[in-house]
């Protein structure tokens, strides 16, 4: 069941004893993840360094989801980030959706998030990246 | 059909000739905004200043929607957004979701938008809305 597996990957997310490799077990083969900071990210290997970068970044924080939608092979998850990074910032209630799309083996393949950084970053970057430019 | 009403809301929303007022026409009574950049905005008039403020900040742009999911009288709506704001920032393909809940007369009665600012912002704002503080 999709949305149970959603619930689970917020849990590992916001656990202090999981790690990125136990959140790597919620994705199927050939995964891709598209994130407004660090562009289109695809296959299991770069995944996986994107959540061990995430981890860098974000010090402390937890999520408060809120929402979960179902269509079809989607769960759309809503709620809320309180976050704390390297960089010094900390915002709290920042909403966050994640879209998630699985395979029939309830295993995410295509991981979509959408959250504003503008709370947790020290000064805008030059570059943003070009999401849709990058999915093409 | 709540589909077709989010697809003419980023009609209006792209057109030149459409104003706040014309996106006023498609919510109900009573209707709640959340923005990461604004907070929790309640009711007709504030929304309608909602909107006309989101028009002085964001001086061009265009949405480009790709994926729409219905769960009951939800829909969340994804795609990109390229923008032009008024501090003198660009970014283009910038992922943008807009969540809109609907009542039985398919009138937008909530409305949670997520997008990353970052891109088009001067510099970082010393306060963050905590959205989900707001929303109690």
């Amino acid at each position: 069941m999709s949305v149970e597996i959603a619930k689970q990957y917020f849990e590992l997310m916001d656990s202090v004893k999981a790690g990125a490799d136990d959140v790597m077990e919620l994705y199927g083969d050939n995964p891709v993840v598209h994130s407004s900071r660090a562009g289109v990210v695809r296959g299991r290997e770069d995944i996986l360094q994107f959540y061990e970068d995430n981890s860098d970044f974000f010090t402390g924080g937890q999520h408060h989801m809120t929402n979960f939608h179902q269509d079809g092979n989607t769960v759309v998850c809503e709620g809320y980030l309180d976050g704390e990074t390297a960089v010094g910032r900390e915002a709290n209630g920042v909403p966050l959706c994640d879209v998630m799309e699985f395979n029939d083996d309830d295993e995410i393949v295509v991981f979509r998030a959408y959250l504003d950084y503008e709370g947790y970053i020290d000064e805008v970057p030059e570059e943003v990246p070009n999401v849709r430019a990058e999915s093409e």
